[in-house]
């Protein structure tokens, strides 16, 4: 069918004014007081609103969620400790968290306001930067091997031993001497090149491997390989360095012991912190996770944290004891508006870190310290008891009530920070300000094990995320935690990420590739048809069943954040859209099929499992891909076709070598930065260095600047061809003039007819017109007219 | 400060085994029976949660949105009915639907299912689509300027003039002779070209100015000019065209009512509303309107159109007539639980079209057409009524109840379409689904005025969106009326435009810039330091401030959609945020500011004034703008730097002319080829032509055929080598050859010593070693061996 496009549709529309020859009735106003509307009543619902409900470890119940105010959401997440790369535990943590504020901000529309400290003052800080200091510093001063080293480095390895064996001896046992290590560190030894220790090690529950025996032979044989070298001669600082490096985390513990009290420079550890916190933010963008609308620091906080303890002493719940501050759990218990241990108190007489400092000077075991004054080469800071510095629970507290005050919304963090962290830091910050409830709603993160085991700090499974990401892409890693329950055990194994992560991506992908295909397709076909929209059954049925999915789907989230019941939704979706395009052939409605997959696409962005604009289909852009996006196409191919084009132009004049081709490369290039290139909005300038800057700007400026530069610039050579032209008329003028010839000059047409009666041989009158002589004074005027004649009269001749 | 950035901070982290020497004490059970955790109260909110309200025309009150269903929301518009180009009418609609509906889905969270129809048959339709086919026949029927002509011409203009004054009369005095028609037509004549007239005309009421003066004269001047060309033997089939162009509009009438009976295709209609279908949606996509997720077309639901009429028939609300079916109005609002005219009871006996066909068939004066007895030429369907078409209010009845059903949660329109269409519409529906209410909350858009006055079909102030667009962005078109409630007046003015519009982008634009170049100075600093997080009473009283915005934002959006109010708190918020910054100085907390700015870009990308990812800062890209946002720069900017270091290499080498000039760019060429596109994703693949065809493709891809057709080439390179190093070493062998004289070849050490006794002077033997002649047949060897070492040797000695 060809289509009629008529060329004149939009005729100007022409109506005489009737006004001019009689006004029109004035129209009947048409709301009459008397007139009522029908009443009206609000609809009844079919199907309630759901309604969103979290499970609050304060009750170990889902709960109704109820913000405080309006809807504001305040929020505060336990941050990391930074003194180490961020591993997989962490990645289980920060993605889910972010998942759950991502569901509460963008689908649920929540306003959160979402705060997170960084731990960047902690033993761990403390030691971790000592020890690196240390071992930085002896590596330094080792100039060679020699004798001493081997012995200092056997040493560590034998005090590390006796530690690790003491650790696995009942407390009765763990004093003993010298010579028993001496039998421990050779059955360890001999042990450990043993093939059916190994094999017990891999049969046992806690499963060790052979990368732990591999790590403990390297550094046996980094030892005996020194000693080997010493005896051969060998003492070179390279390889005293070598065994250093090989034996470093045994070393570090031995000069750690020795060195301790040495090291103390406060900057070593706030350096430390720095470089991690870096660290952990760049892992964590890379998995797509949103950063904190508000980022506190421990050591940004130590005037409020002392004013907090001071006000916890003052209201009764804390005291003073050896320079330290203590929370009393008992006097906070008693009260009558209190309760100390509100998430675990079964929990509250079993302290495990209840035999550490202050043992002696506690009231209680189950007491803990706010303050703990600081021993000899600690980071510390002045306060009313003494030179000391926070206890890891106070700055949770300090900083969550700096910020969103005497009452939250919701606190998160993992589960293992259940107890005794965050019954303490609800404890304190009830404590501080005198109110029943901190917290409204505690969500605490599951565990992560790893093929089945808990991550441990062993060399075993221990992953980074820098690791993790060089194996999977963000998305698989976002999609292995959003299919599983946020406050469950995530085991994150091999058959979880090649299985249900896996074929989820691609069910997803390739739902998201047809789709495209059948969407481009109908735009081509559209050229030629305008389509046929009408709803057979198919799409009716589809269409309701998109509308279930939609429901369902809100139902999964409003049941505490269930994201893998969500997940079902969208895949039952997906299989069903599928099954539809399948039976209806040509006969598919694109329209249907595009809306259901803008909506999966959007709700997968929206877990944060790709990034995009609304209006997309699919996953959106993958930050880290190289896929060529079709937006990123649209973006670039009009530069690429200028550049592709340029260097086109600039083959062809190479090729076809010409006199002129010199120049007319330069003239390519002009026009590129001149024409081309401009209303794509680039701008070249070309430097001295030949190296021009690029930049990007709206195409009406560089037009606008490139137009004023063009009229100034023919404004000035309007004005030097002008002055040219002048100058040419000028000479043209003087040469005319010249034209005469001085014999000719007081001769007629020149002067009067009759002016003159005769003239000398060169033309000069010797008499006017009646006969007299000329008078001297005129000759001489007329003499000198002459002269200046003959000079004209000659230039114009060479000319 | 230097940072200190440890070489080894990530330790391999070594642990013996302690289950090696002694099993761990096994973990105490945290959860014991019979602790309980302490009661939970959910929280008692000191704000509670705004709730939305939407001005309802039903009650002419805001009452509180309740969906139907869960949170779904089921939505049907009134589409336009096309047959001419979209003007700002369409666009003050659309636009602002457009923003309820994102406000809907993107603010508040609903699922909606926007559903909207597209009128492409009515009687507006038929007859543009008739007159547009009259004229263009009539215009290629014609081949010369004639009497005939422009008799015609002067008729049509007469007869025009007659339908106008007519119009202006009352009714008894619309009957008048040719005379009179000459008569006013005269003075209208004169009146245009009557400067008092135009006075006139302006002081009045419509205001009709200069244009619609203008316009008549052009007509008036047209036919002047073809008599006058005529006159003076002129009379080419051009100034017959021209005559015929200019006066389209009267002629297109004239011809109508002549041949009107004649035009019977009915593919004129249908492609005409494709056309214009096609251009509506072109025209709502500059505007950023998105596409509904139905689309429903009159002429693909006829089947439905009249079982629906036939059911209303049974229900005893309708009743045919003379091939027509009207709806009984009074039956249905004598009906106890229905009423007519629940928008606008006062209109019922009030119907401005009341007076149309069917006149003296319908029952009663507010009866309306269901389905219409179609006439000569119109295009028509079968039904049990015999040919017709359906009426116009019926369509949405249909239509809207395939999709959505018997009760749909919102429908909308422009106020202009409340009475009669929006309740008749409502009546119908109610009388199908025998039901009470199905339509639940109704929203009217308002009117929209052109510089105080009504845009009307006359010349005057009808703007198309094509010429909107041409002056302002749809960013500005969209701001015009998002500064504006919905529901009421907008007046569309330059000082609108110029003055609050521009302002409020503005003031946007500057704060999105300096926000931007704080966030990029705090990124550039941060490579030095990690800055300061910390919260003052300033960073404190800006987050209040910001979470109270936040909270006005919502009160005003759910105060039934209040967006100038919501606007305002983004204003506020800004502007707060600008004394903030401005206060503070250096130390400004960025992150705060970059919160705000992030959540206020966000709400603006809301309300469809730009697109984007969530997490940039700014309006985001605008769709068919210049502006150069952030990601389009780091997208190109690796692009554009190839392509002008391309472009400086040739210049360089262009400017520094030498012989090997040109080769070089050859290579420069090649290089950015292979070298510097391949990475970015681009492969340049030369033609013939000279002009390379550029694509885009992920970069490992191209790498991978780049290095396999290297390989490929160097293997058959370094087989040529090879061969080419055979041929030397065997020609270098066969010249060594020759190296040796034929005089020595039999001689020692040649030949084994003694096996010759004496040679002839050639070096030929003549006797063996024990003096015994040679034998013939071996002397004829020697000589052929002696003949090729001769040519081998003069060979070696050439060379």
């Amino acid at each position: 069918m060809t289509r009629f496009v008529p060329s004149s549709f939009h005729l100007p529309r022409l109506r005489l004014c009737p006004a001019l020859f009689l006004p029109r009735q004035p129209r009947i106003t048409r709301q009459m007081s008397s007139i009522k509307q029908p009443a009206w009543t609000p609809p009844v619902p079919t199907q309630p609103e759901p309604i969103l409900k979290i499970y609050n470890s304060l009750t170990r119940t889902k709960t109704e969620f109820v913000p405080k105010s309006g809807r504001s959401v305040k929020w505060y997440n336990c941050g990391p400790t930074v003194y180490d790369a961020s591993h997989m535990g962490h990645a289980r943590n920060y993605v889910t968290q972010d998942v759950l504020r991502r569901i509460m901000s963008d689908y649920f529309g929540y306003d959160v306001h979402f705060v997170m400290n960084i731990t960047d003052i902690d033993d761990k800080i403390i030691k971790r930067a000592r020890q690196n200091h240390l071992i930085e510093k002896f590596r330094t001063d080792t100039v060679s091997l020699n004798e001493d080293l081997i012995s200092q480095v056997s040493t560590a390895w034998r005090g590390f031993v006796h530690k690790e064996v003491a650790a696995g001896l009942p407390s009765e046992e763990r004093v003993f001497g010298t010579d028993e290590v001496d039998t421990r560190f050779s059955q360890i030894t001999q042990l450990i090149q043993n093939k059916e220790w190994k094999q017990e090690c891999l049969k046992r529950d806690e499963k060790f491997d052979m990368n732990f025996t591999s790590a403990v032979t390297v550094r046996l044989s980094a030892l005996r390989n020194a000693e080997n070298s010493l005896k051969s001669g060998i003492a070179t600082q390279e390889e005293a360095h070598k065994l250093i490096d090989e034996s470093k985390d045994i070393l570090v513990i031995f000069l750690d012991d020795q060195y301790k009290s040495t090291v103390t420079d406060p900057s070593l550890s706030r350096n430390l912190a720095s470089y991690w916190e870096k660290s952990f933010f760049d892992d964590m963008r890379r998995l797509r996770v949103r950063d904190p609308d508000t980022l506190t620091r421990v050591t940004e906080y130590m005037p409020e944290i002392i004013t907090f303890v001071e006000k916890i002493i003052d209201n009764g719940y804390a005291y003073e004891a050896e320079g330290s501050v203590y929370f009393d759990t008992k006097a906070f218990d008693d009260a009558p508006h209190h309760d100390y241990a509100k998430l675990e108190p079964w929990s509250k007489g079993n302290r495990e870190d209840g035999g550490g400092e202050g043992k002696f000077t506690r009231r209680s075991a189950s007491d803990f310290a706010l303050w703990k004054a600081s021993k000899p080469g600690e980071p510390s800071w002045n306060s009313p008891w003494g030179a000391g510095r926070p206890g890891w629970h106070i700055e949770c507290s300090v900083m969550a009530s700096a910020i969103l005050g005497d009452n939250m919304d919701i606190h998160s963090g993992g589960i293992d920070l259940a107890f005794p962290h965050h019954d303490n830091e609800m404890a304190q910050s009830e404590a501080y300000h005198d109110c029943p409830v901190w917290v409204n709603y505690f969500v605490h993160t599951g565990h992560l094990h790893i093929e089945g085991l808990k991550m441990s700090k062993s060399l075993k499974n221990f992953i980074t995320i820098d690791e993790i990401l060089q194996k999977y892409t963000a998305r698989q890693m976002r999609l292995a935690f959003v299919t599983q329950l946020w406050n469950a055990k995530v085991d994150f194994s091999e058959s979880l990420m090649a299985g249900e992560v896996k074929n989820l991506e691609t069910t997803l992908n390739n739902f998201f590739t047809n789709v495209k295909a059948l969407v481009n397709q109908d735009r081509d076909s559209m050229l030629k048809s305008d389509g046929y929209h009408h709803y057979e059954a198919a799409e009716t049925e589809l269409v309701t069943r998109f509308h279930h999915s939609q429901h369902a789907f809100r139902i999964a989230l409003c049941d505490s954040f269930n994201t893998p019941e969500a997940l079902d939704a969208l895949r039952d979706l997906v299989s069903r859209t599928n099954t539809y395009i399948n039976s209806r052939g040509k006969a598919v409605n694109i329209n249907v099929v595009e809306n259901i997959a803008r909506w999966v696409g959007k709700m997968l962005r929206m877990f944060g499992l790709g990034e995009g604009e609304s209006s997309e289909i699919g996953w959106g852009q993958e930050a880290s891909g190289d896929g060529a996006g079709v937006d990123r196409e649209e973006v670039l191919m009009p530069y690429l076709r200028t550049l592709s084009a340029f260097r086109d132009g600039v083959r062809r004049l190479a090729i076809n070598k010409g006199d002129t081709a010199l120049k007319d490369i330069l003239a390519l290039c002009d026009k590129l930065r001149d024409e081309e290139l401009i209303p794509l909005g680039v701008a070249l300038d070309d430097q001295e260095d030949g190296k021009a800057l690029v930049k990007l700007a709206p195409p009406a400026e560089l037009m606008k600047v490139r137009d004023e530069k063009r009229a100034i610039a023919e404004a000035k050579q309007a004005k030097k061809e002008a002055a040219k032209e002048a100058e040419r008329l000028e000479r043209l003028e003087k040469l005319n003039k010249g034209r005469l010839a001085p014999t000719e000059m007081f001769k007629p047409p020149h002067v009067e007819e009759g002016a003159f009666g005769s003239w000398d041989e060169t033309g000069i009158p010797l008499t006017d017109g009646e006969g007299k002589e000329v008078s001297k004074s005129a000759k001489k005027k007329m003499q000198k007219a002459h002269a200046t004649q003959s000079r004209l009269h000659e230039e114009f001749f060479k000319k």
